[in-house]
């Protein structure tokens, strides 16, 4: 019988009252932070940096030891599943990734090996035992995985991409081969993040970073279900008897609020582009919300942060299940100072709305 | 007076009564077009044709010519307006365009001249009268600009951005900067459509490209308003006495259609992102809805293209005003056969959607 967390990260994912609303940022471990740099130049390349426990490890507390976020996100890339399905992975200088050879066809499905979490992605596995060992109960860690349809975009464009040309043209043309595709993901991503849920994650985010390029009944279709299918096989209680609550985060899905919370998660992420308010009253205390500052505040004066920061706490307004977040990733040409009057102005001006 | 216009795109526009539902498609004239690859050629570059008004007549007409498309739209480029500013403009080699120097501070905005869209636009306006002679009341003509938020955010970055850095940290550090801004650039583009207007444009779109890298609240403020203005000061008869209607097209930003149909448009276009049968219902018979095919659609076979432009046609319903279109532009590795297979399905379900 699980008990009630005490972490208010953990509480706020099961809507239950805190005093301070919580905050933790999507890239908070990155190139905007001279300490990560450090550590990256250390390693010699990104992909070396995600495969070394104790150096992924401490780029992971960086962030948590600079700004005192209340939850660490372990540091690794999406990518490390297509990579584990025997996909070649690398990563270009400043053009984004390389995945190869690329799945067009039925037959390429075949090309793929089947993943054993604690064999292939051991490394990451390692990662979450070496980072709960140094968090020490003092800071819970989140786990995460791409959703499968997010997954399924890079191994079919073969890297990142504007028009989704192939992933498209398969999801048009071949609808039985994407979803044959996506079907054997979503176990890839129920496992690997089982695994984690295992060494120690004590909360799951699926990152669904390409679901805004769908339609809304492709979104249904092709990346909302295969995102359910990982929710339903999902170990949702840890090793340590706690529940392990599990966020989706489907970036330019705001319309589709509705039906995300029918996917069975615990936390919907919302990007900037919906109204935290509104979004609230649509879910009707059925899930809590993490987000949705536009993270381009950060490019603004302090005080600017701060009324940005104040309208969003009113919007959600004194009731259980925010967490605050930026509505996309931290970017590499951001101001590490701002975070820091960023999380003074969430913690002193979230106690002040909580006490109402 | 103006009577009831004769074409079915200007018909729909007005929510009369058509036979077939009228399709034109946004980039019509385009890359993916050998016919205009070789005129571009002739041309030397993109900026060198856009400003030769036989030329770009001539593209105009090539996608009307092939397709039989129910409108023509001007081939021309929203940031002939920054240049005419007085900015510089140049079109790298596949990196997009770079306007100079960049706008960051009011100081920098006295650097703009003022636009007398006959004198500086007038290449432009030169082109518009050929069309029309050229169309020859066939096909009617849509004239368009970037709207003033889009124009500003390329203006005030310098060309295209991912993160929009410098537009948003003038948005949230300078808004009166930013208004300052805009409020010039809704002058100029309504004298700019006016002048298209005036030269024989017979509806005019504004294309709102990065409406939708903006929160509802700053939508409404930085884009919504600028759009108003301009909305406002057009001429919305013609010089031949008929009504001008207008499409505004703000991408990704379905979540906030009530707004847009409150702006004055007559037309709003959408994205692939938004229902089109609920979008139908929530405009309530107020506006006119083009669009919104999701492009890639035609990267699949035949019969796929025919089956989707069904489920749209069908999900519009019997209905008047409605205009096909894409949700964004053709892109250039589109094949220029799946655009035949594309009119024909329209022309051909709406047809028989419409009897009923």
């Amino acid at each position: 019988m699980p008990t009630e967390p005490t972490h208010r990260f953990l509480r706020a994912c099961q809507r239950l009252p805190v005093e301070q609303t919580p905050i933790w940022l999507m890239r908070q471990a990155g190139r905007y932070l001279p300490e990560y740099m450090k550590v990256r130049q250390q390693a010699g390349d990104f992909l070396t940096l995600c495969k070394n426990p104790e150096l992924a490890t401490e780029v992971t507390l960086q962030p948590v030891c600079r700004f005192g976020v209340d939850a660490a996100i372990l540091f690794s890339d999406i990518l490390v599943i297509p990579e584990a399905m025997g996909m070649g992975l690398t990563f270009g200088s400043g053009e984004g990734p390389i995945l190869e050879p690329v799945l067009r066809s039925a037959a390429d499905l075949d090309r793929l090996t089947p993943v054993d979490p604690e064999d292939q992605l051991g490394y990451v596995l390692q990662t979450v035992t070496l980072i709960r060992r140094a968090l020490n109960e003092k800071t819970p860690l989140i786990g995460f995985s791409g959703s499968p349809w997010t997954l399924a975009t890079y191994m079919v464009e073969g890297g990142s991409s504007k028009t989704f040309r192939y992933i498209k043209g398969m999801l048009f043309d071949q609808p039985a081969v994407l979803h044959r595709l996506l079907d054997r993901l979503s176990g890839v991503v129920a496992d690997y993040l089982n695994a984690q849920i295992a060494h120690g994650a004590q909360a799951v985010q699926i990152f669904d970073t390409w679901g805004g390029v769908l339609g809304p009944q492709e979104f249904m279709e092709f990346s909302l279900r295969s995102m359910q299918q990982v929710i339903q096989r999902l170990h949702r209680v840890g090793p340590d008897g706690q529940k392990v609550p599990v966020i989706l985060f489907s970036k330019g899905c705001g319309a589709q609020l509705e039906a995300m919370v029918e996917s069975g998660c615990d936390v919907v992420g919302l990007d900037w582009t919906t109204d935290l308010g509104l979004a609230r009253q649509r879910v009707q205390g059925r899930v809590a919300l993490q987000g949705n500052l536009d993270p381009a505040v950060l490019y603004a004066a302090p005080e600017r942060v701060r009324q940005a920061v104040r309208q969003l706490l009113q919007a959600y307004g004194p009731h259980p299940g925010h967490i605050f977040n930026l509505g996309h990733g931290m970017a590499q040409d951001m101001d590490p100072e701002r975070v820091v009057d960023l999380v003074a102005a969430v913690q002193e001006e979230s106690r002040i709305i909580l006490r109402t």
